[in-house]
């Protein structure tokens, strides 16, 4: 495993040394741990020129359950009180840095705040400071096997933790028991945790992206949107269904259901190699601006996930590039009617070519419509 | 209520107008919700020279339970695609801040990004930006009746989850699930929600700060440390029991135990108003000095507590000033034995003068050391 760590700091390195900078800084945790393995709290990962160091301020030995550091790479604690550093490690590896001979430093200017950047100015001035951009989440957009291998175990798990909420009694209970009844099915089932907070949205609240579990219970009649993801050894993914609550959905619901569902077919068939992202979220937003919710949609059809829960990609109308193969994303269209509710179906696919079976289903859940 | 918010914010105004600033711009969340009662995910909260506004990139409806935003405050939704500030809500205030003719701003150097830095510069280069540093933290130490109110409801939440699982069976039980178990108890007493991820450290991993729980399970004979909070009203409090599981405890673990108890009792003591926050710590930490312990502790003893769970002061060698009435912090020391455990108990106490019965004791779940 080591080797993945190694192999993927020597192509960040070629691209800084590429763009003239002698050493890299990087602190936004998802960044540290695509590189290091773990990202111990309050660390930074120094790729220096002589070597690569992670920083940490205490002994990391303190947050067991994380993962263990790349053992290709040096642990390096800062002493309490470190002199200069305060006790920071970002501003600690600056100095390190300096140490290692390095006339330049590139920085997560997107992660790091401006009283580090000053702060790092402030230890090793004759340091130039150049900013590093988003490379290392560029490098994190196609995956290799083994991080899709932990996006499909976590969706596995994610589908185990749905069904089982599904096959109880639902009408009475509050969206904040129903999210924490799932989390700790997904626990359960070996996730490392929630990928995100938990949506469960009832009634009017059905629909919403993102909607914050409140005290309000289940009637029947309801739309329920439950939307959740596991971690698992710290990849994330995500599953939205919508369900209707007793006997049979009214036409309405039926209607609003069958357009989302086909959106988000729409999206999902539209994920290959190659295309826009603009396109995928065209796909899957023509259906619904055609049917007239245009207001009601939100500004993304859709998004990457790995080692965070929204990352590159994304599907959006003014999105940039194109998908290339192994970049797992979200289709997630959906649609809210103020004070009635609404429908979101949300799944985690991977693209692949055409050749493999065309884009592949992580979270496998049905999407029928199904009345509880 | 919303005289409240009006009166913080018009406390910030008289401290950055009187370092000569026209304006500031608060975007650190809990600075946000301090002042504005609610803090929209990804808002910016502007003091301007004409109006406060409360600026989001999106419509804050989308974020149920988390508070309404004071009204004496405008809302101001920045346009989709907002022509320069992209959507970010930062620099969208920052270009509002100098539509109000201000020449100068005041940002929080210590939480805006150099990216976000640079945006603003770029949207408003006459706009002369100082830093407003940890003012809105400062304002923030000494709390407010109504503020201890939700900290003292929040500890009875605690108190009430620990004492529920105190009468289940523990043994055979995984971290985890006590942890998530313990969670679901919060919610059920009415708390936000947790306001840390619980931990729960059972055998060796007894007595560690931040314990992340994993799948070990609680054997007869351990140690069992369990460190919870509640969020209530965004307000965060903490406790933290150490027990032993079986009938009758080992004499190391007896000792160890009033080790620490003697310790915290000794932190506890020393609270009042006046007291330097260092010599808090030292009283807590000398205890355990004393007996050979220094290098088990961790480098502080206890930390205030508010909208977050970690804030000013800190109780540890190197603080700097003084307690002041109606502060709550926590007193903390613990011992961990690396391979055999060890013991932590904490509280949650308000600052009050001897004259009012000397400090509040908001977490009051017993400290004898109870078998399981």
């Amino acid at each position: 495993m080591s080797e993945v760590y190694a192999t993927r700091r020597s192509r960040l390195r070629d691209h800084f040394t590429a763009a003239g900078t002698a050493a890299a800084l990087v602190t936004r945790p998802a960044n540290v741990r695509y590189l290091a393995a773990a990202a111990p709290r309050g660390c930074a990962l120094l790729l220096g020129r002589r070597e690569d160091l992670l920083v940490c301020a205490c002994p990391p030995d303190d947050r067991v359950g994380d993962g263990r550091p790349d053992e290709s790479l040096r642990l390096y604690v800062l002493p309490p009180n470190g002199a200069r550093a305060g006790g920071d490690a970002a501003v600690g590896a600056a100095e390190l840095a300096v140490g290692q001979d390095a006339d330049s430093l590139a920085v997560e200017e997107h992660h790091l705040t401006v009283a580090r950047h000053r702060a790092i100015s402030s230890v090793a001035p004759a340091l130039r400071l150049t900013d590093l951009g988003g490379a290392v989440e560029q490098l994190r957009v196609v995956k290799d096997e083994e991080e899709i291998s932990c996006l499909r175990i976590g969706a596995e798990i994610a589908d185990q933790a749905l069904g089982e909420l599904l096959e109880s009694i639902l009408v009475g209970r509050t969206e904040r028991h129903l999210a924490l009844e799932l989390e700790r099915r997904l626990v359960d089932h070996g996730a490392d945790g929630p990928a995100f907070p938990t949506s469960v949205a009832t009634g009017p609240h059905s629909g919403r992206r993102g909607h914050r579990p409140t005290d309000r219970r289940v009637e029947e009649g309801d739309f329920l949107t439950v939307c959740l993801g596991a971690a698992y050894r710290g990849y994330r993914c995500e599953i939205g269904r919508t369900f209707v609550i007793g006997t049979s959905p009214a036409d309405w619901q039926v209607e609003l259901y069958d357009l989302v569902f086909s959106a988000q077919r729409a999206g999902r068939e539209a994920l290959a190699p190659g295309a826009a992202c603009s396109d995928v979220d065209r796909a899957a937003r023509h259906v619904l601006d055609s049917a007239g919710y245009a207001e009601a949609l939100s500004p993304l059809t859709g998004h990457g996930v790995g080692l965070e829960i929204d990352e590159d990609p994304q599907l959006a109308p003014s999105a940039m590039g194109k998908l290339d193969a192994c970049v797992p994303v979200t289709v997630e269209p959906g649609v809210h009617l103020p004070g009635r509710g609404g429908v979101r179906i949300d799944d985690t696919l991977v693209v692949r070519p055409e050749a493999d079976g065309g884009p592949e289903l992580l979270t496998i859940t049905t999407k029928e419509l199904l009345a509880l």
